[in-house]
Protein backbone atom coordinates (compact mmCIF):
# COMPACT_ATOMS: atom_id res chain seq x y z
CA UNK A 1 0.00 0.00 0.00
CA UNK A 2 0.85 3.24 -0.52
CA UNK A 3 0.55 6.97 0.33
CA UNK A 4 0.18 9.69 -1.83
CA UNK A 5 0.39 13.41 -0.87
CA UNK A 6 0.72 15.19 -4.05
CA UNK A 7 -2.37 15.47 -6.18
CA UNK A 8 -0.02 15.44 -9.07
CA UNK A 9 1.17 12.43 -8.36
CA UNK A 10 -2.41 10.97 -7.80
CA UNK A 11 -3.63 12.40 -11.11
CA UNK A 12 -1.03 11.04 -13.49
CA UNK A 13 -1.13 7.62 -11.23
CA UNK A 14 -4.60 7.06 -11.76
CA UNK A 15 -4.82 8.39 -15.82
CA UNK A 16 -1.76 6.15 -16.32
CA UNK A 17 -3.92 3.30 -14.59
CA UNK A 18 -7.00 4.10 -15.94
CA UNK A 19 -4.95 4.01 -19.82
CA UNK A 20 -4.47 -0.08 -18.94
CA UNK A 21 -7.80 -0.27 -18.47
CA UNK A 22 -8.14 -0.79 -14.62
CA UNK A 23 -10.95 -0.30 -13.04
CA UNK A 24 -10.38 1.86 -10.16
CA UNK A 25 -12.83 1.99 -6.82
CA UNK A 26 -12.54 4.93 -4.89
CA UNK A 27 -14.08 5.28 -0.98
CA UNK A 28 -13.90 9.12 0.04
CA UNK A 29 -13.80 9.55 3.53
CA UNK A 30 -12.40 12.53 6.16
CA UNK A 31 -10.38 9.53 7.87
CA UNK A 32 -11.18 8.37 11.52
CA UNK A 33 -11.89 4.47 10.15
CA UNK A 34 -15.08 2.71 11.09
CA UNK A 35 -16.88 -0.52 10.11
CA UNK A 36 -19.11 1.63 7.96
CA UNK A 37 -16.39 2.82 5.92
CA UNK A 38 -14.28 -0.75 6.07
CA UNK A 39 -17.61 -2.01 4.47
CA UNK A 40 -17.01 0.56 1.41
CA UNK A 41 -13.65 -0.73 1.19
CA UNK A 42 -14.42 -4.23 1.14
CA UNK A 43 -17.11 -3.96 -2.02
CA UNK A 44 -14.63 -1.42 -3.77
CA UNK A 45 -11.84 -4.40 -3.41
CA UNK A 46 -13.96 -7.46 -4.49
CA UNK A 47 -15.61 -4.33 -7.44
CA UNK A 48 -12.56 -3.14 -8.83
CA UNK A 49 -8.64 -3.83 -10.07
CA UNK A 50 -7.48 -0.78 -7.62
CA UNK A 51 -8.71 0.74 -4.64
CA UNK A 52 -8.01 3.79 -3.62
CA UNK A 53 -9.33 5.57 -0.25
CA UNK A 54 -9.10 9.33 0.38
CA UNK A 55 -8.42 10.64 3.63
CA UNK A 56 -9.11 14.22 3.60
CA UNK A 57 -10.81 16.41 6.80
CA UNK A 58 -12.13 19.13 4.41
CA UNK A 59 -12.73 22.62 5.53
CA UNK A 60 -15.09 23.95 3.44
CA UNK A 61 -17.62 21.47 4.58
CA UNK A 62 -17.46 22.63 8.26
CA UNK A 63 -18.97 25.72 9.40
CA UNK A 64 -17.13 28.40 11.62
CA UNK A 65 -18.52 27.04 14.42
CA UNK A 66 -18.23 23.31 13.59
CA UNK A 67 -15.68 20.70 15.11
CA UNK A 68 -13.38 21.03 11.91
CA UNK A 69 -10.29 21.98 14.40
CA UNK A 70 -11.25 18.57 16.85
CA UNK A 71 -12.45 16.25 14.14
CA UNK A 72 -10.75 12.90 14.89
CA UNK A 73 -7.17 12.37 12.74
CA UNK A 74 -4.65 9.40 13.30
CA UNK A 75 -3.43 8.26 9.73
CA UNK A 76 -1.32 5.98 11.14
CA UNK A 77 -4.46 3.82 12.82
CA UNK A 78 -6.71 4.42 9.26
CA UNK A 79 -3.61 3.53 7.22
CA UNK A 80 -3.13 -0.43 9.22
CA UNK A 81 -7.05 -0.51 8.73
CA UNK A 82 -6.98 0.63 4.99
CA UNK A 83 -3.44 -2.05 4.29
CA UNK A 84 -5.39 -4.88 6.44
CA UNK A 85 -9.25 -4.69 3.52
CA UNK A 86 -6.68 -4.39 0.80
CA UNK A 87 -6.33 -0.67 -0.02
CA UNK A 88 -4.08 0.32 -2.72
CA UNK A 89 -3.68 3.94 -2.53
CA UNK A 90 -4.21 5.85 0.48
CA UNK A 91 -4.83 9.86 -1.32
CA UNK A 92 -3.93 12.13 1.72
CA UNK A 93 -3.76 15.35 0.50
CA UNK A 94 -2.98 18.90 2.50
CA UNK A 95 -5.45 21.88 2.59
CA UNK A 96 -3.26 24.09 0.96
CA UNK A 97 -3.14 22.26 -2.29
CA UNK A 98 -6.68 21.28 -2.69
CA UNK A 99 -7.37 24.64 -1.67
CA UNK A 100 -4.30 27.08 -2.79
CA UNK A 101 -4.74 30.95 -2.30
CA UNK A 102 -7.33 32.25 -5.11
CA UNK A 103 -9.61 29.66 -4.84
CA UNK A 104 -13.01 30.17 -6.05
CA UNK A 105 -15.09 27.35 -7.86
CA UNK A 106 -17.65 25.73 -6.06
CA UNK A 107 -20.52 23.41 -7.37
CA UNK A 108 -23.57 23.52 -5.96
CA UNK A 109 -26.88 20.81 -6.34
CA UNK A 110 -30.07 23.23 -5.88
CA UNK A 111 -32.97 22.33 -3.95
CA UNK A 112 -31.59 18.72 -2.21
CA UNK A 113 -28.92 21.01 -0.58
CA UNK A 114 -31.55 23.17 1.02
CA UNK A 115 -33.78 21.27 4.26
CA UNK A 116 -32.52 18.60 6.68
CA UNK A 117 -29.15 19.25 7.63
CA UNK A 118 -28.29 21.73 5.45
CA UNK A 119 -30.90 23.99 7.95
CA UNK A 120 -28.57 23.83 10.63
CA UNK A 121 -25.49 23.29 8.43
CA UNK A 122 -25.58 26.36 5.70
CA UNK A 123 -23.06 25.50 2.76
CA UNK A 124 -22.25 21.93 4.40
CA UNK A 125 -23.41 20.44 1.09
CA UNK A 126 -21.42 23.09 -1.10
CA UNK A 127 -18.79 21.96 0.64
CA UNK A 128 -19.17 18.16 0.06
CA UNK A 129 -20.21 18.23 -3.84
CA UNK A 130 -17.12 20.84 -4.13
CA UNK A 131 -14.93 18.36 -2.69
CA UNK A 132 -16.12 15.06 -4.42
CA UNK A 133 -16.08 16.68 -8.06
CA UNK A 134 -12.12 17.41 -6.69
CA UNK A 135 -11.69 14.27 -5.62
CA UNK A 136 -13.23 12.62 -8.96
CA UNK A 137 -10.96 14.32 -11.05
CA UNK A 138 -8.13 13.43 -9.46
CA UNK A 139 -8.49 10.29 -8.80
CA UNK A 140 -10.28 9.02 -11.84
CA UNK A 141 -12.73 6.36 -10.47
CA UNK A 142 -14.52 3.85 -12.23
CA UNK A 143 -16.73 3.41 -9.22
CA UNK A 144 -17.17 5.64 -6.29
CA UNK A 145 -18.74 4.39 -2.32
CA UNK A 146 -20.92 6.03 -0.28
CA UNK A 147 -23.01 5.46 2.87
CA UNK A 148 -26.35 5.26 3.09
CA UNK A 149 -26.21 6.94 6.39
CA UNK A 150 -25.97 10.22 5.02
CA UNK A 151 -28.40 9.69 2.64
CA UNK A 152 -28.82 13.47 2.01
CA UNK A 153 -24.89 13.28 0.68
CA UNK A 154 -26.11 10.38 -1.29
CA UNK A 155 -29.07 11.80 -2.97
CA UNK A 156 -26.92 14.99 -3.57
CA UNK A 157 -23.96 13.28 -4.66
CA UNK A 158 -25.96 10.89 -7.02
CA UNK A 159 -27.92 13.86 -8.64
CA UNK A 160 -24.36 15.56 -9.42
CA UNK A 161 -22.65 12.57 -10.93
CA UNK A 162 -25.99 12.86 -13.75
CA UNK A 163 -26.16 16.29 -13.98
CA UNK A 164 -22.38 16.83 -14.54
CA UNK A 165 -22.11 13.74 -16.95
CA UNK A 166 -19.44 12.64 -14.46
CA UNK A 167 -17.79 9.44 -15.75
CA UNK A 168 -18.61 7.88 -12.43
CA UNK A 169 -20.84 5.51 -11.05
CA UNK A 170 -21.99 6.46 -7.52
CA UNK A 171 -22.41 3.77 -5.29
CA UNK A 172 -24.42 3.85 -2.02
CA UNK A 173 -24.33 1.02 0.70
CA UNK A 174 -26.18 0.58 3.52
CA UNK A 175 -25.62 1.66 7.10
CA UNK A 176 -23.50 -0.47 9.30
CA UNK A 177 -24.23 -0.87 13.22
CA UNK A 178 -23.13 -1.43 16.09
CA UNK A 179 -25.16 -4.23 17.65
CA UNK A 180 -27.50 -1.99 19.62
CA UNK A 181 -28.19 -0.58 16.46
CA UNK A 182 -26.35 3.29 16.69
CA UNK A 183 -25.11 3.69 13.36
CA UNK A 184 -21.15 3.72 12.95
CA UNK A 185 -19.92 7.19 12.66
CA UNK A 186 -16.23 9.03 13.34
CA UNK A 187 -18.67 11.17 15.47
CA UNK A 188 -19.40 8.52 18.14
CA UNK A 189 -15.77 8.79 19.54
CA UNK A 190 -16.83 12.28 20.92
CA UNK A 191 -19.26 10.10 23.32
CA UNK A 192 -19.06 9.37 26.84
CA UNK A 193 -19.72 6.42 27.91
CA UNK A 194 -23.26 7.67 29.27
CA UNK A 195 -23.98 9.60 26.17
CA UNK A 196 -22.70 6.31 23.96
CA UNK A 197 -25.84 4.67 26.16
CA UNK A 198 -28.01 7.94 25.16
CA UNK A 199 -26.96 7.39 21.40
CA UNK A 200 -28.93 4.39 21.21
CA UNK A 201 -32.27 6.75 21.13
CA UNK A 202 -32.12 7.51 17.25
CA UNK A 203 -31.72 4.10 16.03
CA UNK A 204 -34.61 3.21 18.56
CA UNK A 205 -36.68 6.02 17.30
CA UNK A 206 -36.38 4.76 13.66
CA UNK A 207 -37.44 1.43 14.94
CA UNK A 208 -40.44 2.57 17.10
CA UNK A 209 -41.51 5.01 13.36
CA UNK A 210 -40.97 2.04 11.28
CA UNK A 211 -43.79 -0.08 13.92
CA UNK A 212 -46.16 2.71 13.56
CA UNK A 213 -46.07 2.55 10.09
CA UNK A 214 -46.06 -0.99 9.87
CA UNK A 215 -49.40 -1.06 12.80
CA UNK A 216 -50.99 1.22 9.68
CA UNK A 217 -49.98 4.92 10.92
CA UNK A 218 -50.10 6.94 7.75
CA UNK A 219 -49.77 10.58 9.22
CA UNK A 220 -45.98 11.72 9.26
CA UNK A 221 -47.24 14.33 11.83
CA UNK A 222 -48.31 11.67 14.55
CA UNK A 223 -44.88 9.28 13.78
CA UNK A 224 -42.74 12.52 14.17
CA UNK A 225 -44.42 13.25 17.46
CA UNK A 226 -43.98 9.56 18.70
CA UNK A 227 -40.48 9.96 18.14
CA UNK A 228 -40.24 13.35 19.00
CA UNK A 229 -41.52 11.72 22.73
CA UNK A 230 -39.20 9.06 22.60
CA UNK A 231 -35.94 10.78 22.15
CA UNK A 232 -36.59 13.92 24.58
CA UNK A 233 -37.02 11.35 27.16
CA UNK A 234 -33.55 11.00 27.70
CA UNK A 235 -31.36 13.05 29.67
CA UNK A 236 -28.62 14.42 26.96
CA UNK A 237 -30.76 14.48 23.99
CA UNK A 238 -31.87 17.61 21.87
CA UNK A 239 -33.54 17.51 18.61
CA UNK A 240 -32.10 18.77 15.21
CA UNK A 241 -34.38 17.84 13.14
CA UNK A 242 -36.87 14.84 12.23
CA UNK A 243 -37.87 14.46 8.93
CA UNK A 244 -39.98 12.50 7.04
CA UNK A 245 -39.15 12.61 3.21
CA UNK A 246 -39.93 12.14 -0.88
CA UNK A 247 -36.35 9.38 -0.70
CA UNK A 248 -35.57 11.02 -4.36
CA UNK A 249 -36.55 14.38 -4.34
CA UNK A 250 -36.05 15.14 -0.24
CA UNK A 251 -38.98 16.94 -0.14
CA UNK A 252 -41.53 16.50 3.24
CA UNK A 253 -44.64 14.58 2.95
CA UNK A 254 -47.58 15.05 5.09
CA UNK A 255 -48.99 11.40 4.64
CA UNK A 256 -46.22 8.02 4.19
CA UNK A 257 -46.17 7.40 0.32
CA UNK A 258 -44.89 4.27 -1.13
CA UNK A 259 -41.52 4.94 -0.14
CA UNK A 260 -39.92 7.69 2.54
CA UNK A 261 -36.56 8.93 4.18
CA UNK A 262 -37.04 8.99 7.63
CA UNK A 263 -34.31 11.47 8.35
CA UNK A 264 -33.06 12.77 12.44
CA UNK A 265 -30.13 14.96 13.29
CA UNK A 266 -30.10 14.51 17.41
CA UNK A 267 -27.71 16.47 19.52
CA UNK A 268 -26.11 14.18 22.30
CA UNK A 269 -24.26 16.33 24.42
CA UNK A 270 -22.31 18.44 22.39
CA UNK A 271 -22.56 15.85 19.52
CA UNK A 272 -24.49 16.10 16.62
CA UNK A 273 -25.39 12.41 15.17
CA UNK A 274 -27.30 11.55 12.42
CA UNK A 275 -29.23 8.75 11.10
CA UNK A 276 -32.44 7.44 8.94
CA UNK A 277 -34.25 5.28 7.54
CA UNK A 278 -36.12 4.53 4.21
CA UNK A 279 -39.19 2.76 4.69
CA UNK A 280 -42.52 2.00 2.73
CA UNK A 281 -46.09 1.04 3.33
CA UNK A 282 -44.75 -2.61 2.73
CA UNK A 283 -42.31 -4.16 4.30
CA UNK B 1 -15.99 13.39 -39.98
CA UNK B 2 -18.61 12.03 -38.22
CA UNK B 3 -21.58 14.19 -35.82
CA UNK B 4 -22.69 12.31 -32.45
CA UNK B 5 -25.40 13.57 -31.09
CA UNK B 6 -25.40 11.02 -28.08
CA UNK B 7 -23.76 11.97 -24.91
CA UNK B 8 -23.12 8.32 -24.52
CA UNK B 9 -21.75 7.48 -27.36
CA UNK B 10 -19.78 10.60 -27.41
CA UNK B 11 -18.50 9.74 -23.81
CA UNK B 12 -17.63 5.75 -24.71
CA UNK B 13 -15.93 7.25 -27.83
CA UNK B 14 -13.55 9.64 -25.94
CA UNK B 15 -13.32 7.48 -23.20
CA UNK B 16 -11.92 4.52 -25.73
CA UNK B 17 -9.44 6.90 -27.71
CA UNK B 18 -8.20 8.35 -24.43
CA UNK B 19 -7.83 4.66 -22.94
CA UNK B 20 -5.81 4.06 -26.44
CA UNK B 21 -3.36 6.86 -25.63
CA UNK B 22 -4.89 9.09 -28.35
CA UNK B 23 -4.37 13.02 -27.70
CA UNK B 24 -7.88 14.56 -27.53
CA UNK B 25 -8.26 18.85 -28.79
CA UNK B 26 -11.66 19.86 -28.09
CA UNK B 27 -12.96 23.18 -29.04
CA UNK B 28 -16.22 23.97 -27.33
CA UNK B 29 -19.05 26.42 -29.63
CA UNK B 30 -22.27 27.88 -30.09
CA UNK B 31 -21.96 27.02 -33.82
CA UNK B 32 -21.93 30.13 -36.22
CA UNK B 33 -18.73 29.45 -37.21
CA UNK B 34 -16.35 32.30 -37.93
CA UNK B 35 -12.87 32.60 -38.37
CA UNK B 36 -12.03 32.93 -34.79
CA UNK B 37 -13.21 29.05 -33.73
CA UNK B 38 -11.51 28.41 -37.47
CA UNK B 39 -8.09 29.34 -35.86
CA UNK B 40 -9.11 27.85 -32.79
CA UNK B 41 -10.13 24.11 -34.60
CA UNK B 42 -6.91 24.27 -36.92
CA UNK B 43 -4.58 24.91 -33.55
CA UNK B 44 -6.44 21.85 -32.36
CA UNK B 45 -5.43 19.69 -35.67
CA UNK B 46 -1.57 20.78 -34.96
CA UNK B 47 -1.72 19.32 -31.01
CA UNK B 48 -3.77 16.50 -31.25
CA UNK B 49 -4.38 13.45 -32.49
CA UNK B 50 -8.13 13.87 -32.47
CA UNK B 51 -9.92 16.48 -32.75
CA UNK B 52 -13.86 17.30 -31.48
CA UNK B 53 -15.86 20.75 -31.82
CA UNK B 54 -19.17 20.41 -30.08
CA UNK B 55 -21.94 22.85 -31.44
CA UNK B 56 -24.75 23.55 -28.67
CA UNK B 57 -25.99 26.35 -28.45
CA UNK B 58 -26.54 26.22 -24.60
CA UNK B 59 -29.78 27.86 -22.93
CA UNK B 60 -28.46 28.04 -19.30
CA UNK B 61 -25.85 31.10 -20.12
CA UNK B 62 -28.63 33.11 -22.10
CA UNK B 63 -30.89 35.48 -20.05
CA UNK B 64 -34.67 35.30 -20.38
CA UNK B 65 -34.04 38.30 -22.74
CA UNK B 66 -31.53 37.46 -24.46
CA UNK B 67 -31.24 36.38 -27.81
CA UNK B 68 -31.25 32.53 -27.34
CA UNK B 69 -34.49 32.05 -29.62
CA UNK B 70 -32.36 34.00 -32.69
CA UNK B 71 -28.95 33.15 -31.73
CA UNK B 72 -27.35 31.83 -35.40
CA UNK B 73 -27.63 28.30 -36.07
CA UNK B 74 -26.83 26.10 -39.14
CA UNK B 75 -25.38 22.78 -38.80
CA UNK B 76 -24.96 21.62 -42.52
CA UNK B 77 -22.77 24.95 -42.68
CA UNK B 78 -20.69 24.36 -39.60
CA UNK B 79 -20.31 20.41 -40.36
CA UNK B 80 -18.45 21.56 -43.75
CA UNK B 81 -16.19 24.38 -42.18
CA UNK B 82 -15.13 21.40 -39.72
CA UNK B 83 -14.41 19.18 -42.56
CA UNK B 84 -12.56 21.19 -44.36
CA UNK B 85 -10.54 21.80 -41.37
CA UNK B 86 -9.97 18.41 -40.39
CA UNK B 87 -12.69 17.82 -37.32
CA UNK B 88 -12.95 14.18 -36.37
CA UNK B 89 -16.32 14.35 -34.58
CA UNK B 90 -18.89 17.56 -33.64
CA UNK B 91 -20.38 16.67 -31.06
CA UNK B 92 -24.34 18.19 -30.86
CA UNK B 93 -26.44 17.27 -28.22
CA UNK B 94 -29.86 18.00 -27.60
CA UNK B 95 -30.77 20.71 -24.91
CA UNK B 96 -33.09 18.23 -23.24
CA UNK B 97 -30.40 15.64 -23.04
CA UNK B 98 -27.89 18.51 -21.54
CA UNK B 99 -30.64 19.61 -19.22
CA UNK B 100 -32.88 16.52 -18.52
CA UNK B 101 -36.00 16.81 -15.61
CA UNK B 102 -34.83 17.68 -12.80
CA UNK B 103 -31.40 19.28 -13.67
CA UNK B 104 -29.70 20.89 -10.64
CA UNK B 105 -26.28 21.04 -10.68
CA UNK B 106 -24.53 24.59 -11.27
CA UNK B 107 -20.86 25.42 -11.49
CA UNK B 108 -19.58 28.82 -10.46
CA UNK B 109 -16.28 30.75 -10.08
CA UNK B 110 -16.88 33.49 -7.34
CA UNK B 111 -15.81 37.03 -8.06
CA UNK B 112 -14.33 36.30 -11.17
CA UNK B 113 -17.78 35.65 -12.50
CA UNK B 114 -18.99 39.46 -11.59
CA UNK B 115 -18.29 42.60 -13.20
CA UNK B 116 -17.44 43.64 -16.41
CA UNK B 117 -20.16 41.15 -18.50
CA UNK B 118 -21.89 39.40 -15.47
CA UNK B 119 -23.03 43.13 -15.24
CA UNK B 120 -25.33 43.06 -17.81
CA UNK B 121 -25.51 39.27 -18.31
CA UNK B 122 -26.34 37.83 -14.41
CA UNK B 123 -25.90 34.18 -14.23
CA UNK B 124 -24.08 34.29 -17.96
CA UNK B 125 -21.18 32.78 -16.72
CA UNK B 126 -22.55 30.09 -14.47
CA UNK B 127 -24.11 28.62 -17.23
CA UNK B 128 -20.63 28.91 -19.28
CA UNK B 129 -18.73 27.24 -16.63
CA UNK B 130 -21.52 24.76 -16.03
CA UNK B 131 -21.80 23.16 -19.48
CA UNK B 132 -17.82 23.64 -19.50
CA UNK B 133 -17.33 21.04 -17.00
CA UNK B 134 -20.78 19.09 -18.33
CA UNK B 135 -18.45 19.09 -21.74
CA UNK B 136 -15.12 18.41 -20.70
CA UNK B 137 -17.28 14.93 -18.73
CA UNK B 138 -18.07 13.85 -21.79
CA UNK B 139 -15.32 14.52 -24.58
CA UNK B 140 -12.65 14.24 -21.92
CA UNK B 141 -10.25 16.06 -23.73
CA UNK B 142 -6.31 16.58 -23.18
CA UNK B 143 -6.14 20.23 -24.58
CA UNK B 144 -9.21 23.10 -24.72
CA UNK B 145 -9.30 25.69 -26.46
CA UNK B 146 -10.84 28.76 -25.84
CA UNK B 147 -10.20 33.04 -27.44
CA UNK B 148 -9.68 35.61 -25.82
CA UNK B 149 -12.05 37.73 -27.53
CA UNK B 150 -14.41 36.52 -24.05
CA UNK B 151 -11.61 37.46 -21.70
CA UNK B 152 -13.37 36.72 -18.78
CA UNK B 153 -14.62 33.77 -19.72
CA UNK B 154 -11.32 32.67 -20.33
CA UNK B 155 -10.06 33.76 -16.60
CA UNK B 156 -13.03 32.30 -15.57
CA UNK B 157 -12.51 28.77 -17.34
CA UNK B 158 -8.85 28.85 -16.50
CA UNK B 159 -9.34 29.42 -12.83
CA UNK B 160 -12.00 26.76 -12.77
CA UNK B 161 -10.00 24.16 -14.46
CA UNK B 162 -7.04 24.73 -12.12
CA UNK B 163 -9.92 24.86 -9.13
CA UNK B 164 -11.61 21.72 -9.54
CA UNK B 165 -8.59 19.65 -10.51
CA UNK B 166 -10.24 18.96 -14.54
CA UNK B 167 -7.51 16.58 -16.32
CA UNK B 168 -7.87 19.42 -19.36
CA UNK B 169 -5.37 21.90 -20.51
CA UNK B 170 -7.08 25.25 -21.34
CA UNK B 171 -5.45 27.17 -24.52
CA UNK B 172 -6.54 30.93 -24.72
CA UNK B 173 -5.92 32.42 -28.07
CA UNK B 174 -5.28 35.70 -29.79
CA UNK B 175 -8.43 36.98 -30.76
CA UNK B 176 -9.19 36.85 -34.74
CA UNK B 177 -10.38 40.40 -36.50
CA UNK B 178 -11.70 40.95 -40.12
CA UNK B 179 -9.57 43.78 -41.78
CA UNK B 180 -10.92 46.87 -40.59
CA UNK B 181 -10.25 45.58 -37.01
CA UNK B 182 -13.82 43.85 -35.75
CA UNK B 183 -13.14 40.74 -33.75
CA UNK B 184 -15.15 38.07 -35.48
CA UNK B 185 -18.20 36.90 -33.59
CA UNK B 186 -21.18 35.07 -34.37
CA UNK B 187 -23.46 37.50 -33.18
CA UNK B 188 -21.69 40.12 -36.30
CA UNK B 189 -23.90 38.00 -38.13
CA UNK B 190 -27.09 40.22 -36.60
CA UNK B 191 -25.49 43.25 -37.88
CA UNK B 192 -26.74 45.98 -40.99
CA UNK B 193 -24.85 47.03 -43.11
CA UNK B 194 -24.73 50.10 -41.41
CA UNK B 195 -24.28 49.11 -38.42
CA UNK B 196 -21.69 46.42 -39.54
CA UNK B 197 -19.48 50.05 -40.23
CA UNK B 198 -19.85 51.40 -37.37
CA UNK B 199 -19.10 48.54 -35.32
CA UNK B 200 -15.31 48.88 -36.00
CA UNK B 201 -14.95 51.48 -33.32
CA UNK B 202 -14.88 48.87 -30.64
CA UNK B 203 -11.32 47.91 -31.87
CA UNK B 204 -11.30 51.87 -33.05
CA UNK B 205 -11.35 53.08 -29.25
CA UNK B 206 -9.12 49.79 -27.66
CA UNK B 207 -6.62 51.24 -30.52
CA UNK B 208 -7.60 54.99 -29.07
CA UNK B 209 -6.48 53.57 -25.68
CA UNK B 210 -2.89 51.67 -26.65
CA UNK B 211 -2.03 54.84 -28.27
CA UNK B 212 -2.92 57.23 -25.08
CA UNK B 213 -1.23 54.42 -23.02
CA UNK B 214 1.92 54.22 -25.35
CA UNK B 215 1.95 58.28 -24.87
CA UNK B 216 2.35 57.78 -20.97
CA UNK B 217 -1.00 58.19 -19.92
CA UNK B 218 -1.39 56.27 -16.93
CA UNK B 219 -5.02 57.22 -15.08
CA UNK B 220 -7.74 54.91 -16.37
CA UNK B 221 -10.18 57.32 -16.03
CA UNK B 222 -8.98 59.12 -18.51
CA UNK B 223 -8.30 56.42 -21.19
CA UNK B 224 -12.00 55.52 -20.49
CA UNK B 225 -13.07 58.71 -21.28
CA UNK B 226 -11.47 59.27 -24.37
CA UNK B 227 -12.57 55.84 -25.17
CA UNK B 228 -16.33 56.58 -24.73
CA UNK B 229 -15.99 59.81 -26.72
CA UNK B 230 -14.70 57.90 -29.42
CA UNK B 231 -17.41 55.40 -29.41
CA UNK B 232 -20.74 57.71 -28.11
CA UNK B 233 -19.70 60.18 -31.44
CA UNK B 234 -21.06 57.10 -33.80
CA UNK B 235 -24.95 56.96 -34.60
CA UNK B 236 -25.94 53.63 -33.10
CA UNK B 237 -23.53 52.34 -30.31
CA UNK B 238 -24.34 52.46 -27.06
CA UNK B 239 -21.78 51.49 -24.47
CA UNK B 240 -22.52 48.53 -21.80
CA UNK B 241 -19.26 49.05 -19.91
CA UNK B 242 -15.64 50.38 -20.41
CA UNK B 243 -13.54 48.35 -17.94
CA UNK B 244 -9.96 48.63 -17.33
CA UNK B 245 -9.15 45.65 -14.97
CA UNK B 246 -5.92 43.39 -14.00
CA UNK B 247 -5.43 40.87 -16.57
CA UNK B 248 -5.82 37.89 -14.06
CA UNK B 249 -8.36 39.52 -10.80
CA UNK B 250 -10.14 41.26 -13.36
CA UNK B 251 -10.60 43.87 -10.44
CA UNK B 252 -10.56 47.35 -12.14
CA UNK B 253 -7.81 49.22 -11.51
CA UNK B 254 -7.38 53.28 -11.07
CA UNK B 255 -4.07 53.43 -12.62
CA UNK B 256 -2.17 51.46 -15.49
CA UNK B 257 -0.31 48.68 -13.73
CA UNK B 258 2.27 47.00 -15.89
CA UNK B 259 -0.07 44.48 -17.36
CA UNK B 260 -4.22 45.41 -17.55
CA UNK B 261 -6.96 44.25 -19.69
CA UNK B 262 -9.14 46.71 -21.46
CA UNK B 263 -12.30 45.19 -21.58
CA UNK B 264 -15.71 46.70 -23.13
CA UNK B 265 -19.28 45.72 -24.42
CA UNK B 266 -21.06 47.83 -26.86
CA UNK B 267 -24.69 48.04 -28.52
CA UNK B 268 -24.90 48.21 -32.22
CA UNK B 269 -28.43 49.02 -32.47
CA UNK B 270 -29.63 45.81 -30.89
CA UNK B 271 -26.49 43.92 -30.87
CA UNK B 272 -24.41 43.77 -27.92
CA UNK B 273 -20.63 43.27 -28.94
CA UNK B 274 -17.44 42.52 -26.93
CA UNK B 275 -13.49 42.93 -27.31
CA UNK B 276 -10.52 43.47 -25.62
CA UNK B 277 -6.91 44.19 -25.18
CA UNK B 278 -4.65 43.37 -22.88
CA UNK B 279 -1.66 46.40 -22.83
CA UNK B 280 1.23 46.93 -20.70
CA UNK B 281 3.68 50.11 -20.32
CA UNK B 282 6.23 49.23 -22.23
CA UNK B 283 4.85 47.62 -25.88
Amino acid sequence: MRIIRSIKVMQDYSGAEKNKGKKIGFVPTMGALHQGHLSLIRQARKENDLVVVSIFVNPTQFGPKEDFKKYPRNLQKDALLCKKNGVDIIFSPSSKQMYPSGYKTYVNVQDLSCGLCARSRPGHFQGVTTVVTKLFNIVSPTNAYFGHKDAQQAAIINRMALDLNLPVKVRVSPTIREKDGLAFSSRNLYLSQQERKEAVVLSESLKLARELIKAGEKKSAVIVAAMRKLITAGRSAKIDYICIVDAKTLKPVPAIPGKCLIALAVWIGKTRLIDNLVVSRKF
